[in-house]
């Protein structure tokens, strides 16, 4: 006398088609690899994992793309991404479920998957495009266009986001309209340049003096030191800035990188408490994607050695190449090299502190 | 030109089916929420999960009911038990992720899903079942049977695995007909007893004299350590054994009970590695489950607070209590209770030992 | 020619006091046990971490000791819970270290112990204090003191912290004087009661006619539901809740838990995003204890099956029951029964949206 | 009136000791930094968890120093080495705590550690050194001498590690001794050379037909599976292994690389499961090290950018090459090229089989 109308457990989490999704292809020729199994599911559970990723991005380029960003907005975005990195997080773990597959186990279907691979996995691929990844920061090996083995109904999507705006994007416009930096008549630049400038001076003496080490370290690091110093002339000129985005050694606008710069080292201010998390939680993410292609590359180095991927790539090889160049962010995490301590920041006039924030007491 | 026939990755999964098996019943009416997808989607993942322990749990329980179990199965079952491990290690963190959504955003969609509720998850009922839970030993407050909320197809695959040999079952049987154990002439029992008897003997005077210890503290761990003592009693003598079984104190049957005592003890005999490692295995399994349990009552506690669950059930109340009384390999996690130390232990026949493993050098 | 004054790893570290401070009691007996080492050097962590944890906690404890709280004060200490959260998460995973030690390996040292025992903690002590647990609420099974364990010089600081205010305390305090919630003529109560009591009604009938329960589980259901109407009638009348107080079943103030409440519901302000952050990690901190504890328990189980522990106590019963009990911000937790979806919320008037939170757009 | 000289806690953990260990030099120039007490106490952690491996790692040596190594002790260091694998997951899971210190709070007080630095961690070295790491196998950026910042006492000790026998060199020899791989007459080279080359030609066939392929995709691929012919080559032909030694493109020796080649075969059979597991730990343990390396190197660039380390090193880079470079085990984790499928493997003839394994049925 049950209804049989009432939503039930199975029937919501549609249980009967995901639970029917597991075709072992070794079976398929009679004889069933037990550990086949485990490959199947564990890659749905990636694919699962991969669509819930895709749909909070998605919802954060689409908070983005409003016409005007307010603080809940990003806070809001915050709380988004904070999820992408509790999953990221999971992805990582994961691995060593896969691990309790060893190399002989693969061996016996590793035949069966040909020429299938993890390259052709659209969501992967539109993950990284939404990120924003460019297609010709894409290391391929000779490869022409990474969508040619993907399944032509999936490729369309993928090629589209190609021309989309990416999160780098419009975190990038987002950054160069904030409101709230400027500084209306307080030499803001001038004052902090003068701290970095000395805290580099600084710096470099104690490379020149270091008592520990020998005159060809200190050789290496004064050559060091000055990349840092040439790199800090970038940010506060906007031609020089110009010139290593031509020669692809930043990516981030120097309008925008100012901004983030300020939002980092201004983020006691409680105005600034939620775009340095959104910071903050970028830098997190592509540290977390970096950790998990370092850690897959491992794992397939160990499953099949110098043996070719089932898709023909060249294995963990390039695994290990886009966990060091798939970054988006690196800018972000770049911009440590120009903190200075808190003592020697520029004090924020008494006007604009006021500006900065609502200042509830209790 | 692509050959159209070759095996592509997202065919080999089933991308098709199991990227759209995520219906909102949020947007079903119009409003769809942001976390619904969320909260399809790890329990997706859970369910996926679940197929893959069953996989494991299916094939460890067909290796048991082969006529005789080599060695070499043993330690087949080993890492087939470590792989669940791992997975329930995922399982129990991946909580994290679901914590993401906040108890004001599940609210967002909550009604949408009654009376759905994970006590109709068929796999984790035929999982508890393979495992060796007893019908009448689960907590149902009241319910007259817990598969009435299952759907007709599945409550019969249910249904059937309370009559099947579990798991539990296959382990008693395989101890109590254990090979490596016979003494042949060696009164091991009688040794091993007056070994534990002086140990609990020691024990009962370090608690009549600890100087930390008020008076009524010192009667109360005597009457603790009474038990301890009736406990191993029941241990040397099969029918105290049976009267604690007839009481629902233990469930394990006498001989199993004294065949894992004796694994445990001498596990550094090469023979009883794989033995060892197998009870270890399930107790680490058990232990995980509790854990998966406590932290999943946490979770909905924070969740709902003292609201009623969607299926009906008193949410966090349920699964605290499951935690402490669905476990199945509390008679193995307790031999410990009995353990001595190496010293003390009965020093093997060079006869006995010889049949206990073979002994390469290098 | 090195300068001799230059600060070195190993002398800011005081390494040599550290790595020299682990004295193997079965080697002086002149036995060593080779696991004693990992014995001793676990507990010398988790001492550690304490120590980092009293130092967050007391620095937290501060902030909240000054006259008044500003935001940026709340956002500090958010940070410095959240640090606590990192360090607790660590605490629980290095179990499954000390579980690389089997029950018998114990065995070689474990009389070398007595009498001492993670009970004479002090610093754990300090920490239960700090936080607010109650002398009258901990469980003692009997014993009259427990610092009469404690070594003499260390219990004169833990016994003082049992006069002091604690951080459930300065919490409550805080919460009851906290300012952005005033209402001015706004019957947010009145509104907000009505949504909860037709919530509360569709609940009620939800569970009289859920047509997969029996009538016995309807009724145990009704009972409960029964218990949250009164809870929350508690909520709205300041009589009602301090009869509660008064038989224990709540602890925090009336008008603390109504400002809690607030803070939660509207947390989507921004003002309130600080004190919901910590009020949330007040909670997240308060779970992992209690997962702690409970792991903690399950080990010990394990590890010593019905054995008494070194200290005296009854082990793994005591661990599990602290894990019950301890708690110190279940009202914080419980606020959730309480929750209604945003939609159903009492919309606040433009003038105290204005009052809540600066608007930043860009 | 209690016994004063009653074991305690606190005594028993040199809890005085350890526990005034942190120093803050911050505090010493009179602005005390908070987060200070993190950094001292997460390094003291650390230096535990070293000295905890490190007495695993010696009690491994001393094992393999025995005149001849039984089949329990194989098995009782795979437990020691399964102890440091579960403190390697805990030395990169606590990596996120440290990360609660943003790069500004670190710079508060970053000056007064100059120039201490992590390079002068002894028993990090010493760590290296006794895992068979080979001084001129170092990364050293033109430093002399890795041990020139060492402090003077402790330098001494590590120097002496740099000639002893490590476990890279215990394991080879024990490898190139081990009893169980004579086949007496069983030609298995032959046979599994036919099964490798046939796999080989087959793997190459896969390449030049693959239709996702360009040519240049082709040839890419063909030119690294010429390698892997040689190295296959190599495997089979001492002279040809012994260049590649010369080479420094392989370290273990070519008997010692063959018997752990038969080792990952034929770990089926009960004899070798200890043996298999022995190596599969090994690699485990370079893995995670790599790991916590790659881990490492990206917290080092978030918190100091690009700045020099403190000890004068140019961080995160130094550790990202270390992360590549420092492996020992890599011989080990590369034989998964060779490895064929079950079914293909050469029988092994009954006599042989015999000799592998006692044969327990239940």
């Amino acid at each position: 006398m049950k209804n049989k109308n009432l939503l039930n457990y199975s029937d919501y989490l549609s249980l009967e088609k995901v639970l029917s999704s597991q075709e072992l292809m070794s079976a398929k020729r009679g004889s069933p690899a037990h550990d086949e199994m485990l490959f199947i599911i564990i890659h749905q559970v990636y694919e699962l994992w991969f669509k819930q990723i895709l749909h909070e991005l998605d919802s954060v380029i689409l908070i983005f793309k409003q016409k005007s960003v307010l603080e809940s907005d990003v806070s809001l975005m915050v709380l988004r991404l904070q999820r992408i990195i509790e999953i990221q997080k999971i992805l990582i773990d994961q691995i060593r479920v896969l691990e309790t597959m060893t190399a002989m186990d693969f061996l016996e279907f590793r035949d069966d998957l040909f020429p299938s691979s993890g390259f052709q996995s659209a969501q992967f691929r539109l993950l990284e495009n939404k990120l924003g990844l460019l297609k010709d920061h894409r290391i391929n090996y000779g490869r022409h266009d990474y969508t040619s083995v993907i399944k032509e109904e999936e490729k369309i999507r993928v090629k589209k986001t190609e021309n989309e705006k990416s999160l780098f994007d419009h975190l990038e416009s987002w950054l160069e309209r904030t409101p709230f930096l400027s500084f209306e008549g307080f030499d803001f630049w001038e004052q902090y340049s003068g701290a970095v400038r000395s805290m580099l001076k600084k710096e470099k003496l104690v490379i020149q003096d270091n008592p520990n080490d020998t005159k060809k370290e200190i050789e290496y690091h004064l050559n060091e030191h000055s990349n840092a110093v040439l790199s800090f002339e970038a940010m506060i000129d906007e031609q020089k800035h110009n010139q290593l985005i031509t020669k692809n050694k930043k990516r981030l606008s120097h309008k925008a990188t100012q901004a983030a710069l300020l939002i980092l080292l201004y983020r006691d201010e409680p105005i600034l408490h939620s775009p340095f998390n959104l910071i903050s939680r970028l830098i997190d993410m592509d540290e977390l994607f970096t950790s998990w292609r370092q850690r897959h590359a491992l794992m397939v180095r160990r499953m099949i050695g110098a043996k070719i991927g089932t898709g023909g790539s060249s294995g963990h090889k390039y695994l290990q190449a886009t966990a060091d160049k798939h970054k988006i962010f690196t800018d972000l995490a770049d911009l440590s090299t120009f903190f200075i301590p808190r003592s020697a920041l520029p004090q924020l006039p008494e006007k604009i502190k006021q500006n900065l924030g609502y200042h509830f007491k209790s």
